[in-house]
């Protein structure tokens, strides 16, 4: 039975979010939905990230088993016909036959994330939906230079969701950088290994009041340490967040 | 009586254009409804260019007359402040006060377009309406050097529309350039004291030809010397144009 690989990318607002769920339409259910009227197969289709309601993707990783041995490209073809057809915002980047036991979450090494901040006082227009609008003035390198103390093995519990269901808050954040962007764009890239429900974008609302300058870098460092969802900052809107891409 | 430059961002989808019509909702009409809901004023909002339906602007440039000597800032706060409550997808990034006799479109003294095409297979999600999808491979260095026939003093009336409303086809095209952006994205780039009806997008559909090998750099010289509609390429749609900034 052929697993395939399949690189994803969707816009978030329309959908719940990743994972299928009994109270709104999910990326995963349109995945699904368009592999059954390609082929007749009912499939669970596994993703790399469960990202929420409103988040995008440009590089989500899935896979999919198939009973019949189709070659990678079509499958990625018909899957796009299909979702182009239920008027979908999600679409297939890419596809690759996989060895047996490959797995889109658990053989992922690496995961990414951008946030896009646009930073002016003007309500957004083109960008609406697309990025988080802060309409502070922030100091994105104390931004990033705060944000540092995140970068390493650390009990992160300060900063995942109370509903969070990963048996360990250690995680060993690979990087976590601010920089400036076109115009009055700001960029938070963060990579890890895998993140817990709600991590980027808790650290995001945290790392505005140190641009906002409402929070020193010791007091980011102080609400890491206090392991304590209550000491988190007011976590961002998943308008700004990205899923960019998955390392195997 | 003072007069107010207001530069003006917005997304294009929901407008027929800049300029008030019969047949559905302008910018120029959400600016005005916005201006007499905060002052009680009954005024005609001049615009630098006349950006057509789904066309957007990132710097558009307006100028209003008010009878009250309003602070500057003032002005833009509160026509904001009715665009947000109209829900408009427009907004005012700045606001000055004018001398006297200075016009936003007769004054202006320079254009920039840009104009944002996705060059990929998979149909676009997140860039939806904000881009132009070409699923062809596209040879950017070709346009770019074929662009150059384009600049300087010409008479475009290919590159016009059939209704186009200028005395003359003769304009003096400063710049245009074609250049690759982040992942897929290619940027064509134009600057003009003024440009014609349908302009860009004919200039920017007559390269999408020349990038796909379709047309020669001589085939593009030889639209621009039949001086004939029928010459044309298709036109690239609205989604992917930009007004970004006008000069004085």
């Amino acid at each position: 039975m052929p697993r395939y690989k399949l690189i994803i990318e969707y816009h978030g607002a329309p959908y719940v979010g990743w994972q299928r769920q009994s109270n709104g339409h999910s990326v995963q259910g349109a995945l699904e939905k368009a592999v059954y009227e390609f082929c007749g197969e009912t499939v669970t289709i596994g993703g790399a990230g469960r990202t929420d309601t409103g988040v995008h993707a440009l590089g989500q990783v899935a896979h999919v088993d198939l009973q019949k041995d189709w070659p990678a490209e079509k499958v990625q073809l018909a899957i796009n016909a299909k979702l182009k057809g239920s008027g979908e915002k999600v679409v297939v980047m890419g596809s690759q036959q996989m060895e047996e036991g490959w797995d889109s979450r658990f053989s992922a090494i690496r995961r990414h994330y951008r946030y896009r901040l646009i930073n002016r006082r003007p309500r957004l227009t083109i960008e609406r939906g697309l990025a988080w609008h802060c309409n502070q003035p922030l100091d994105v390198d104390a931004m990033n230079e705060a944000a540092q103390v995140l970068v390493g093995h650390h009990d992160f519990t300060t900063f995942r969701h109370s509903r969070c269901q990963a048996k360990s808050p250690l995680k060993t954040l690979e990087a976590l950088t601010v920089r400036r962007g076109e115009d009055d764009l700001i960029l938070v890239e963060t990579s890890s290994r895998s993140f817990l429900h709600n991590q980027v974008r808790s650290m995001v609302g945290s790392l505005r009041l140190v641009g906002e300058n409402r929070w020193s870098g010791d007091d980011l460092e102080n609400a890491l340490d206090a392991r304590d969802r209550a000491a988190c900052g007011p976590v961002a809107p998943p308008d700004g967040l990205y899923l960019t891409k998955v390392d195997y």
